[in-house]
């Protein structure tokens, strides 16, 4: 199987069929498509032909599709959808999925759903899972996973994987639990196959389990998978009993979003939209920083308004005020964003904060230096007025200090408040070194003309 | 295992042990490690330390380090070690990162480290892999994979996996190959274990299965994998000959890679630098950008300088100069920024291009109008001169359209010119949209004042 191409007539031709209730063709065109890409044929359909399509496919392949759905489309679309049909579905699903769409649901349609499974064991999984936040280690685990007691011998593992592994889709690593529960170690269905059936577990099992504490953040998981190489990670509570596992699928997600989030914040788009929205969405996604950086441009009017008659008195002050700011804005946006990494990755630095600011302080002295030395150059050679050079290229100098200092400084402030630093890294910084840049400019300029 | 915390203080005792040659406490306190938090010490301490460290540990624990490595570190620190050395960990190595490592190595150290590994079936794995480009799904794969032939039984199969999975870390899926060791489908190691002995292989096998061709880039693995949630995936060549398979965890790495990629493209930072990187590495990293910034900057105050007879006669003319530079700036990453998304991710977008080009002008009509609108209330608001708000809220109106515009086809054809088309989403596009702002601001004025 390749991947389908789904075309503009393809999608036309299954409308058609729709249309004139061909479930015969609707079904034989998909019968042969991997759920992801019948998901991708669904996004272009209206939501009453999607239902018509979803009411005809093999529940199993249904469920895949709901799991695999945007979650703010799926919550409208499952609005189409009796609690039978949807607890049908999630009879089918792994618990930590199933978990994600009931958390979507109104409290009545959950409590619905959960008494219509069949599945007792799954419907105890769900109760157990909804406890949990869903942005913590619990929210992302499933309950699916294979384990074997320590006392056990080679057979009795494989007639209880063979048991088992009915429910969980990948196997992974075998966890290795002691009578109470308490995760002890692992042990790779590899080593399992590789073992004579009568090896008792305790020997050939690994007691090196790197596990994660329920209640730790999806960014430590994110950290820790990736940081040890994991496909999936056992969660534990406090007291080391085994709770469930996470897999590496959840944490692609999990990145996705991540880097989702981060691009938003970074140019101020405030909702999750793509480019085959509706104008009306699209545009409200960008106006509120719009918007925000609009004030700043008013503030900024207001505030030179009080350099008014400096201006008019050498107007050749104003050219040089694009070079300001934009300046201002490159060296905050360069200094938050490394800072913002560093916040963001966890990664162990041994120098203080002193000597941390320091560096920067370093490498903004360096950078100010190289330059507003090229800017005073450079504008005195067109222009051949050394005050005007010598003000423009100090404020230069003085603003790509104070602009990194701001730039470094904000995301550390909000990151101590448990304010996402990245909101720092977009329109915010840039107004506010916009501003900062344009007092300092024109600060040096009444000092140094002496008007 | 619980992940360590490795702090200022071990890594002092850590140095002051290496000083006195005390191989047995660096030894004792490694063995309880994982080789991801010896990495972590590697990096704090000197060249010639970490060899210390490196020759005492058993080489499996050091071939997992070497290739957990930064890559440019790896380069540096394997100009200590001679090609017998190397070879040892090659030998201990999955195919894939062994020749990461060996491509960045001299020709001549590459060769003698082939001819001197022990292990004959990896250096022919080794050889073959060379051959293929580093950034295509080809130089992603590695050759350790389990595969069964479509006529065996399951006791055959099972046999077959136990002999093979010696050299392979992680089994995720068998493949099914026929004769000519073309992939014809796939079978789950649970499949096997829930199947008796003389099933044949193929009443089990699953003949849909996802591949990739070896040419493909490795965007479109990504893109793959995590449309269909893959946790590996088959590389064949074009006839459909089994070549290797492509782990989740390389793909991990490569969203990685990406993310900081358009991280750094938007913040106009040149290369891969941390916080903890000297200070003229941090400096050279961000100059670049911040030159090319200042350029923009000077052209815009000569541009300006045709209009300072005008800014002479209406300073207050200069006033709103940062507004239109800075809401051109927002509009303008954006626009692209949503473009680039689209373009990168592979979207199957049904419009045709005059529909999207239609779209995209509603959007940045709607938020030019309120934009617009409310600069105006505000502007007379504050300063009571109808002619000069007039002339601010039409160029703005016009700065958002042309803003928009150049978002959004600007990276359009860098990506038609094969061009990476983040490189747009900086300091670039920025500056020209200061630019492209300001032509329109002054000529408006011009042409409203009569000037």
């Amino acid at each position: 199987m390749q991947q389908v191409e789904i075309t503009r007539e393809y999608i036309e031709e299954v409308e058609e069929a729709i249309e004139r209730k061909d479930s015969a063709f609707v079904l034989s065109t998909m019968a042969e498509m991997h759920p992801a890409d019948i998901t991708t044929v669904l996004y272009e359909l209206d939501t009453n032909e999607s239902k018509y399509v979803m009411d005809l496919l093999p529940p199993e392949v249904g469920a895949e599709i709901l799991s695999d759905l945007d979650y703010d489309i799926r919550t409208d679309f499952l609005g189409y959808f009796t609690s039978e049909e949807i607890a049908r579905y999630i009879n089918l699903m792994d618990s930590d999925d199933a978990v994600d769409i009931l958390n979507e649901q109104s409290v009545q349609t959950r409590e619905e759903v959960i008494a219509l499974l069949d599945n007792e064991e799954k419907a105890e999984h769900i109760l157990d899972l909804l406890h949990y936040e869903e942005d913590c280690a619990g929210g992302l685990m499933g309950k699916e996973l294979i384990k074997v007691n320590l006392n056990w011998r080679v057979r009795h593992c494989i007639e209880e994987i063979r048991r088992q592994a009915e429910n969980v889709e990948r196997i992974y690593t075998v966890y290795v639990t002691d009578k109470r529960d308490i995760l002890v170690g692992r042990v790779s269905v590899k080593k399992l196959l590789l073992s004579r059936d009568d090896t008792p577990v305790k020997d050939i099992y690994n007691p090196d389990v790197i596990s994660i504490e329920s209640f730790r953040d999806e960014n430590e998981v994110v950290n820790v998978m990736q940081r040890y190489d994991l496909e999936a990670i056992p969660v534990v509570n406090i007291q080391g009993r085994l709770l469930g596992r996470i897999t590496i699928d959840d944490v692609v997600d999990v990145m996705q979003e991540q880097a989702e989030l981060s691009r938003q914040l970074m140019t101020g788009i405030t909702e999750n939209v793509e480019e085959d929205d509706s104008v009306f969405r699209i545009s409200r996604s960008r106006l509120p920083w719009l918007v925000i950086g609009m004030v700043g441009g008013l503030l900024a009017a207001q505030f030179m308004g009080v350099f008014e008659a400096d201006i008019a008195m050498l107007p050749a002050l104003a050219l040089f005020v694009p070079l300001i700011t934009a300046t201002g804005g490159n060296v905050g946006i360069q200094s938050s964003s490394i800072i913002i990494q560093t916040l963001s990755s966890n990664v162990v630095i041994f120098e203080n904060f002193a000597q941390r600011i320091l560096k920067l302080v370093l490498v903004a002295l360096l950078n100010a230096l190289i330059i507003s030395a090229l800017v005073f150059a450079f504008s005195y050679l067109f222009r051949h007025e050394l005050k005007l050079s010598i003000v423009v290229s100090v404020a230069l100098f003085s603003v790509v200090i104070l602009a990194s200092l701001m730039g470094t400084i904000t995301p550390m402030i909000l990151d101590k408040f448990g304010i996402n630093p990245a909101v720092a890294a977009g329109p915010f910084i840039t107004t506010a070194n916009d501003l900062l840049g344009l007092a300092i400019y024109f600060g040096i300029a009444h000092l140094l003309y002496e008007m």
